[in-house]
């Protein structure tokens, strides 16, 4: 069958996938369409085009499969597939990769440990030559809320309690429990998360209720001083409103992997700023083979008539 | 009975710790000769002592205790102790203390973590509004040394293997196999475990055998680029050799928490190089609340006339 890979990558990593694709789906024909107006398939070929993977598909491509049944996303998050207003209404399933939940599981535990063990502040020390230890609660001490409680958020939560944080979930909808990690759902659970977690972390998928939730109103909400880490996606935060808490003390130092223009060019002022840890969207970064593994095994589970994971409903846009 | 509790530490440090003792010894006499000389007790309360609790105590009084049968450190380390030429040949106990090995093995992991993920390499790029993601291997992939498997050396090694890491321990004599670490010892297993972790943590005793042992010999022998975490005494680092290995890039960068001056002097131009982290002693710090507990809990040992936890070896010096 032919599988289509419709994908706006550089070409270095093009390869990789496309490589990767042809090894997990070896029964399969994988024809690439990128972002080179020259690769378009031939007519007869996206005619018959059932399954497509997608990588930054150029938008309004989708459209042009008349026999498209199934779209596999190359990427954990959706959102950017979803601003596609010439998206068909076939199934669309995100990529559930457990190895990208333990990436961002180790990520998240980093940052949380640097920002527990207040390296920022000794980082500020070490500038001026000042030697000054700084009281240190245990991470039992330490109250961790994690917004999201998916694959990753679900991953993050669990690590962070197996270590020894006490860690609180936050879900939009009730989740089944985790062992060591209080959950919390709903409008008044976001309250008591804001306002419970000296460290906040984001795993939330980006969706129009999701957009700019980290803005004023939830800072305010926060203990004074406490840390943010933003693995999410950049449009969760306002960044002005970041700003202004960081500013005033109310958030404490920010660390941001993920921006709403990526790379962050680089004349932004946020680079400068010492009360911010920039990453270049590496917390979890995409493995194309292992990747590929979960998309063919999604793709075998479609085929046999089940549900293919990640299943995207897109009245909640993850 | 009288338990003379020989210390030099700053007033409100002293306060807590004579409290915290009186506490958890409540059916003794806790008597304070601290650095004050008006605070010398009588010569006949000194004639009866039998157990000293000691905290930094100035050389030679220890010496003056004619009825001393046990020596009890507040600290793990004892190698300032040991320096005391006048030390009584009496049995000396370091600090067992479970919670001092748990912090430590927090600390380790963030450090570990933040090496792992390559952050001294992102605030380098973020210095210069630079937008790079690096190759990252995962935990898995990435072996860690730790040198020293005391209390602390084994709860740094657990917790790292439980989290993921490829973890190789090595001790001076062979010691019991830990789940999930590889075990090394000897002057062999040392070259393996120099060669062999790509992270570096040490957390030797400080003795004249590991005096210097972090020098351009053992640097010579590690992975180019290693990181290296010092967190058991600055004695076990040569500097000028370090800084030397660090100009050269054979070791990326270091963390280094000890010094064999503490505080590290405003001027020292360690506080000032980008590769070198520095914590004021911070990884682990002794909690003289629960120090407390487990020292009383030692003498009741000794009392009932089994042998106190953390006997040191005069001849090892650990």
């Amino acid at each position: 069958m032919s599988i289509l890979f419709l994908a706006d990558l550089a070409a270095e990593e093009l390869a990789v996938w496309t490589q990767a694709l042809r090894a997990s789906l070896p029964g399969d024909d994988i024809v690439a369409w990128t972002g080179e107006p020259a690769s378009a398939p031939a007519a007869e070929i996206l005619a018959g085009v059932s399954v497509a993977v997608v990588a930054n598909p150029p938008p309004g491509r989708l459209a042009r499969l008349p026999a498209l049944r199934l779209v596999q996303s190359a990427w954990a998050g959706v959102d950017a597939l979803l601003a596609d207003p010439a998206l068909p209404a076939v199934p669309l399933a995100r990529l559930v990769d457990p190895l990208l939940a333990a990436d961002m599981a180790e990520a998240v535990l980093g940052h949380v440990l640097a920002l527990h063990r207040q390296m920022p502040a000794y980082r500020a020390q070490q500038a001026r030559g000042h030697w000054q230890p700084l009281a240190q609660p245990r991470m039992a001490e330490r109250r961790v809320g994690v917004l999201g409680m998916g694959e990753m958020g679900q991953a993050s939560a669990a690590l962070l309690a197996q270590v020894g944080f006490d860690v609180v979930g936050w879900s939009r909808r009730p989740r089944a429990p985790l062992p060591g990690v209080a959950m919390a759902s709903g409008a008044d659970g976001l309250d008591h998360v804001l306002g419970a977690g000296q460290i906040l972390i984001n795993l939330l998928p980006l969706t129009p209720q999701t957009q700019g939730l980290l803005g004023a109103g939830a800072f305010a909400r926060m203990p004074r001083g406490a840390g943010l880490v933003n693995a999410g996606r950049g449009g969760h935060v306002v960044v002005p409103d970041l700003i202004a808490a960081l500013d005033a003390g109310q958030i404490g130092h920010a660390v941001l992997d993920v921006f709403t223009v990526e790379p962050l060019p680089a004349g932004d002022p946020l680079w400068q700023r010492a009360d911010i840890t920039i990453t270049p969207h590496v917390a979890a970064p995409t493995d194309p083979h292992s990747a590929a593994r979960a998309i063919a095994a999604n793709i075998a589970r479609w085929r046999a008539g089940e549900a293919p994971l990640g299943l995207v409903d897109r009245s909640t846009g993850y």
